[in-house]
């Protein structure tokens, strides 16, 4: 085996992009409902910003909704945008593992740097059967960098610290996508190790720097989609030591982000994930993403507009912290 | 519209056909895991024990495991060789609703009756995008007779009666697979109203019956793959109003079931449904259906065993109705 | 042990008191707050329109938010108003074993028929802790029937199959108010066997007994103070066995509940139970059951209102059965 | 009003003692099965080794299972050999509002500092509740402080920011005893503001302190009844700010922890709460707790030996600690 990107190089904002979309893309009969120009434009923003890494195609990258097609040719966009300037996972979660397998090889062969891949939800799945499904597709993708994709909501039940033990040793996994940092995060650091390097959201950044100033490298987040300047403050703040400023900024973030969620319930947003996100996103002014796809293209004024008031305030903190 | 099947149709046993597989179906390696000698051996046996009606690729039909290419395969073997002498409702789950257009227009070209579709899963979906999800079905397919599949793990979440009431307007859909015959059930047939069939378990028809006779035309069952005939005893003696014999053979098609459901919990039986399934089958030795394909190609001895132990029930149910 | 009141004498409609308040009951410094008066008239009404058995205490009879000193006036009022005349349940549920020991102990002196007895609920109970805690008590009083009180949400989990079995084998338990008749149902009877009588709720009577017409001889309800005039004609039409009787009376009853539970869920009837029940009872014109005493002493305006309908809608069937 | 004891008090070590318990408490014939004697030496021993504060009656001092007397003449004896030294807030949790006054009046009047109470729990109780419930208390004693208990397992819900924010408007609150710092600490903090202590338990003191630096003075715990000597370090070393001794007792702290939550979860713990702390404390060897009162008197042997080897650990811990 020989990894060209590591665990130690997991470092910075991991950056999710949306899957932006054509105008009539929510509709059941859209046949390319890929904004393929926009997808470019938005590689090359976050990388004039100082993305990181860009990865793609998990719940609000629309990875279920997209025809195989689209999915191929928007991953085929990002990464010959990209072109090397930086890591581009690709997410290939699909209903089970022989077409994870498939699309992964694909992408691989494309030039992907690694894959971004959660695991199939039709079951609900026990450990051994985690385990074995992230085995295989290392089997299977000998070279192939993996970011675990883990999402409780969508895939039916959260790692524990018992399972990132078990995923450590699976050589080609470097990342983990985690969902909040609360009382299982220290038993899950611990568990992963120095393979695996378990990514906090943008928000809970600084809370698991506090408590585990080593273990915490890097980040995802969608943020990077409505500016990368406060997620640029924040990781300086935070490699040079300044308490007090990345604290302000995790402030800041926190309370953009606090309207997104509707009555402050992760359950809830999850029914509406990808239109909240994509709302939040349009409402920013940076990116043009379009409507959601179908199924996931309906939802009630009231809850879109939450995402509408996130999308805004963060707006306001890019331009605090871009200087214009 | 024009529907050829329609919910006054909708009469006997539906039995779900498991994907037979081949000797290396768990191996993320398999090109072609199905055995289709063994799946047109499957339908005629069905057909000639005077099965109602075939429906394909549900949780345990693999409906999530099957490549694209097996999946189109198996369903042209299956709608070929049973050519017309029941009708056969394939089943097109997919992510998202494009995609289940797509495979839908496939089947029903190639001579399908109809469809069995649950809904995406990676968002758990609200009343407006399940109702959205299906109305889409309906108007890219006007002339194809839909079965609703639900169930509450694979698909986070159950159908209400408000739901019921709304399906009941799409003129496509003729029935709905149902959970489980309890409180709720009531309230759903009254929604559901002369539009929508629904359709209980095989153990649970006799329950079903003595609650609103009018109501149960119809089942679904897996357990015709374990042979038909405790299922045509049951549906005869329901038929002529035979209640004690229908009320002993239910009792006893339940006492067969009673170890497939690891700790007697629905939600542990989910975990391990396609795998149970399948092992029953196998079991009962009427078919041969392989292994299981990955993901779900895991599962512990001791509770595989209940499966074995629900086939060979079965089976001697199977012996005793068959008279031989 | 010699029971005077056993499982075969468990037949009929098991009316369970509200605790009539006075007006001031909804206050914390209320120091008396029952209306004895009131009680004794409920009791003489529940007995001259045919009630077969009264019970005390359980969640809407208030037997968590009395005083001792109250529980004990209150019950000493209906015993005493009843002498005799119908067997009468003394609700005893308490924080720990050994107080409802004494508290049985004295009931049992006062002259009641029996125990209605929920569980402990600080802590969840598993299995061996439920049945250690019967068995105490059974050990205690050996000559006290005792009907256990079964209700998921107040008690923190649903008695199995496996518990009825166990608790089969206590001499003393003759009856279990069971909550609702669903796919547990039929095992949980057939592991109660001849010792426990499984009673449902009075909207649940038609369908356990069409299910297991001789496992269904009696009932639970609050609705008799409401008026016992569409119970007593639901009775009659199961005895008689007149099915179409039954199921009318059945599904008018349903209707008239319908509104009782906010969004149609018992988890979010559960937390309103006293103020809704009261409110209920009340709002039917039969009894004047005052305020619900703290801390259960609030709720909505609109919760309530459902329960408004509730209590209007089963006076019109108490008019229409009454015959005046 | 008149508060001796104000949220700006609430610093330090808060350990809530066992209720010591004669050798046959187990059984439901005990009529006394308080050890006094054991409970005034544990008293002192907590008091000599620099406890802050001792609470009574909340979970594992077995609030639910003592009967009124012992209650009351346990108190009395914690209070009276206390003597003022350290302030004592009694438990008064009951099944009702005026049954937890006239309770909390006793003690008051006994000479307590103040309370330590968790709500009603046969019914879950919505936002309205609770407020009313603890507006209730405060009305009916204007100059007891009031540290509020919450157990999301034993009271049936968490507390919410919003809650936070209105009871922090009841004066004599002071504190809470607070289940785990997560996603939800820091808008609890921020909602409690300077009028309520949010006090986590010990293994979580670090990490709160990292967090939220000026919002953790205080903690609660029952490894007191284990030893002082590691608390006493892990204090001393966050008030003089030194981050790794903090960090290095908190990992040695938590790593005793460990085998007390059967399954590593908090729900399954909640089952056995008395019966596994109290096998902790008496493992540690210094206290002498007797057996678990009943409901709660039974546990299985396995699951006790995580408790055993947990109050081991911790021996370990204090031997260490103690410097002998």
């Amino acid at each position: 085996m020989n990894l060209k990107f590591r665990a130690q190089d997991v470092r910075g904002i991991f950056n999710i992009m949306p899957t932006p979309a054509t105008e009539n893309a929510a509709r059941w009969d859209c046949e390319d409902s890929v904004d393929y120009e926009e997808s470019a434009r938005i590689v090359n923003m976050l990388i004039d910003n100082h993305v990181d890494a860009i990865l793609t195609n998990g719940t609000f990258g629309e990875g279920a909704s997209l025809t195989e097609t689209e999915w191929r040719k928007f991953n085929q966009t990002v990464i010959s945008t990209a072109n090397g300037r930086v890591p581009v996972f690709s997410g290939a979660t699909t209903l089970n593992t022989r077409d994870t397998i498939s699309r992964s090889r694909e992408m691989m062969a494309m030039g992907a740097t690694g894959l971004f891949l959660g695991r199939p939800m039709w079951q609900e799945m026990d450990e051994d059967a985690i385990i074995g499904f992230y085995s295989d597709i290392a089997e299977a993708l000998p070279d192939a960098p993996i970011i675990v994709y883990d999402n409780p909501e969508a895939f039916k039940g959260k790692l524990t610290p018992k399972m990132y033990g078990r995923l450590a040793k699976i050589p080609n996994i470097v990342a983990s996508k985690y969902i909040s940092v609360g009382p299982q995060y220290l038993a899950d650091v611990e568990a992963a190790g120095d393979n695996i390097v378990i990514m906090p959201l943008d928000s809970d950044w600084y809370f698991a720097w506090k408590w585990a100033p080593k273990k915490a490298p890097a980040i995802w987040t969608g943020s990077g989609n409505c500016g990368m300047a406060p997620l640029l403050a924040l990781k300086h703040a935070i490699e040079v030591g300044d308490d007090a400023l990345a604290r302000t900024i995790t402030f800041e973030i926190r309370d953009a982000y606090k309207t997104l969620f509707p009555r402050g319930n992760f359950h809830e947003f999850s029914i509406y994930n990808v239109q909240l996100e994509k709302t939040r996103f349009n409402a920013s002014g940076l990116v043009k993403v379009g409507p959601s796809r179908p199924p996931y293209n309906r939802i009630s004024e009231d809850i879109a507009q939450g995402a509408v008031i996130a999308g805004q305030k963060y707006a306001a903190l890019q331009k605090k912290y871009a200087g214009n």
